[in-house]
């Protein structure tokens, strides 16, 4: 079957680069969940847009499911093939197109990583401000389609506002042109919009233009030293009042601990319970006192316990590691991620009140938590206990997603701030979005790819 | 059978307040557009959310159909109720309902005037930034409707980048909580984005929650004398790269000709072919010599002939007035509109070719052109003659316009920037989107209102 399948696609498409070595099958089947096993029909790796549109009008004659593929660093499963799927790679279609001065926009191929796309921004004295640590191996492509949010959107928001124009392929090969990078656009249901975190269910981007915008003034970055999370709001406000923030991150103890381990400098001769990495323009006295300030502010009402300013590059980018290096190094304990998110002003109390539930929930699990607590989003990592089997931990973890998944929808926050759906999430999906939306997101789905073939299983149940 | 229509609404929604004067019904029956009779069954003014949904249901049992109305001051005929639909109209729910100084979210019902909004969240020493001239009188949910634009966008972006949660009623009458004022949510479709900009097509939004920001600094208008349209791209640039530009709007001589003779003030002692009006931050020395330089740099390349720049916030009222009052001046005179936009880099050209074809078509007519030059957004009126019946004069006007929409098409052009495509721009819809794309717009729509309730007929034919 699969063999005159395949068959039946070299016909289709003569020129497409084709793998089907068992290595390669696993290697394109999974992203950075470890929970499925991969198991595609074939990896096609298109060369051209025409190619991907060849590759959609033949799985639509032969109903074959396809798996957009960029660069596979997602942690919702969203890019997994396990059921006999074609995984359709962007990776070689990573090359910029064009820059144009005038409306700063750069042009890109979807496939094209986002530290390339830093880089060729930067080329042209410009930036693309989206940042995150899988910048090396991540796509564009990848981080339109789950919105992609990181470290800078407290200062520049997420992926979504930096997408001037989109190509897309669609389930039946047609190639959509969206927005053509106009300013202004009043025409109709913004499509563009709507495929920004569809995580390749609506259709497969495959080019996009994306703002730029100026460097930012040169910045410094600071390490504070917290006694507790509940002055994490406060030293927040005390910054932002201050300073135009580039950055606001924090993280626990116990993350420090895993970062250390995996070769980061420790930072304070004492331990403390909380950190927090915060970036903000610098340059002039006004600037450098209003830093001051804040600092003294908060170690005069005991929410900052110490505090180490960047001197150098290098100290920043040490500084940043302690934050940056978090997931690498928690990686070799299998950890069951949550990533969350709750309007900024519900924070303290969804703090309190998560801080509790993994208290009672986890009495014999490490959890290792952190995240942008300016953009109201937490990591929460659960590590495998040695020697457990993957099942059964996966098993007790999801019980208690449950849980905080009830204390989310009471706070109105989402089950996923920026990893998507994909399938580690969906059972939960009904914690975030009513059963109304979920009826209109599977009648959308239904209305632009009516037979099922782009990414099935993720979001929602085919 | 409207009587009974009507007698089953107050049975199904009894203290639905209603109005069926005809002088009602024409009021509430058309916008700023005049070419459609009004012809509505009736006004209704629910009183709450609980009533929106109350109407849509019944509407929805009854294959009533509706058109939701804002402040009706559209110009694409968006909120006309010509065939007996019932005119669902949200003045009642204009009140502000909170604010959040964490998130920085200002709530509104979606009648609430734009102004009003400004006003409320000035109160809280903030800003909504989204601004133009129909603020009275426009509501915010007609704003988002359209994802209005206006003469900031250039620093600021639409009315898109400024909705941070939606309550749509949807055509079953169910009420939809899209976001809920999430920085980083991505669980699947973001329906808050494809409501903005639906024109009413796929649900009422009924309250939205908008993201304020800082008020900008003290900043200055100039008024600049051109001497050519082809030199506008050149000084819109030395404008930009020295300063940071609140706003960049261009306008002709015969719209000057018009404001004055509105009222304003005379600005300059000699006639110039062309204008711009531009706000800027300013206040320190550095700023005052980069407008200096921008300046002077245009004189010296004979960019600009003359220039004057506001003392005073009543000389900045006054000099925004040449440029605000064009619409209301022109409105005696009937005009057709076009509301076209093109990528900022593709303006040159496509102002050349535009220029040339308006020369051609209407070389009997008053043609009036102004607009927003920094997002590439061009606003051209057509003044109607004296004596010439309506009809005829926007049959010869219809002509052009499809000739202008060949021109637009060939550079990735939109037929409608900011005013929305409602009924006067529905027939051109297909030189702004694709065939593939009007067909998944089709399908969304089917998919989200399968009776066609929603406002009928705009956008594209039932």
């Amino acid at each position: 079957m699969s063999h005159s399948l395949l068959d039946s696609l070299h016909a289709a498409v003569p020129a497409l680069r084709l793998k089907t070595d068992p290595g390669d099958l696993e290697h394109y089947g999974r992203d950075w969940t470890r929970r499925w096993t991969p198991n595609p029909l074939a990896i096609a790796l298109p060369g051209s847009v025409e190619e991907v549109q060849a590759v959609m009008r033949w799985a639509s004659e032969q109903a074959v499911k396809v798996v957009p593929s960029g660069g596979r660093t997602g942690l919702s499963g969203g890019a997994v093939a396990a059921n006999g799927e074609l995984v359709l790679s962007l990776e070689r279609l990573n090359k910029p197109l064009s820059f144009d001065r005038v409306d700063r926009t750069l042009t890109v191929q979807a496939g094209m990583p986002l530290q390339a796309v830093h880089e060729a921004a930067r080329e042209q004295g410009l930036v693309y401000p989206v940042d995150f640590a899988a910048r090396g191996s991540c796509s564009i492509g990848g981080n339109i389609a789950t919105n992609a949010g990181g470290i800078h959107v407290i200062r520049y928001g997420n992926t979504r506002e930096w997408i001037a124009g989109l190509k897309v392929v669609t389930a039946s090969g047609e190639l959509l042109d969206l927005n053509r990078a106009l300013v202004k656009n009043s025409s109709g249901y913004d499509l563009r919009q709507l495929m920004i975190g569809s995580e390749g269910t609506l259709g497969i981007v495959v080019e996009a233009t994306l703002r730029l915008t100026d460097p930012p003034p040169p910045s410094n970055v600071m390490l504070l030293a917290l006694p507790s999370f509940e002055v994490l709001m406060e030293v927040f406000a005390a910054f932002r009042q201050r300073l135009q923030l580039e950055a606001f991150e924090f993280f626990t103890d116990i993350a420090l601990r895993h970062v250390l381990a995996h070769g980061a400098a420790k930072p304070f001769e004492e331990v403390h319970p909380y950190y927090v990495v915060t970036e903000f323009a610098i340059g002039d006295e006004a600037g450098e006192a209003a830093v001051m300030a804040a600092f003294e502010d908060c170690m005069a009402h005991g929410w900052v316990s110490d505090g180490v300013i960047s001197q150098s590059d290098a100290q920043a980018r040490q500084l940043w590691r302690l934050r940056e290096d978090i997931t690498e190094a928690l990686a070799p304990h299998v950890p069951y991620k949550n990533d969350v998110s709750v309007r900024i002003s519900q924070m303290p109390v969804f703090l309190a009140q998560t801080m509790q539930l993994l208290g009672e929930a986890y009495p014999h699990f490490e959890v290792v938590w952190f995240g942008h607590i300016g953009d109201g989003n937490l990591h929460i990592n659960v590590l495998k206990p040695a020697g457990m089997a993957q099942a059964d931990f996966v098993r007790d973890c999801e019980q208690v997603t449950r849980l905080l998944a009830q204390v989310l929808k009471r706070h109105g926050g989402s089950i996923s701030a920026e990893h998507g759906i994909g399938l580690v999430k969906k059972a939960y999906l009904d914690s975030t979005r009513s059963p109304a939306e979920i009826a209109l997101m599977r009648g959308i789905r239904q209305a632009m790819d009516p037979a099922g073939l782009l990414n099935p299983g993720k979001l929602f149940d085919p």
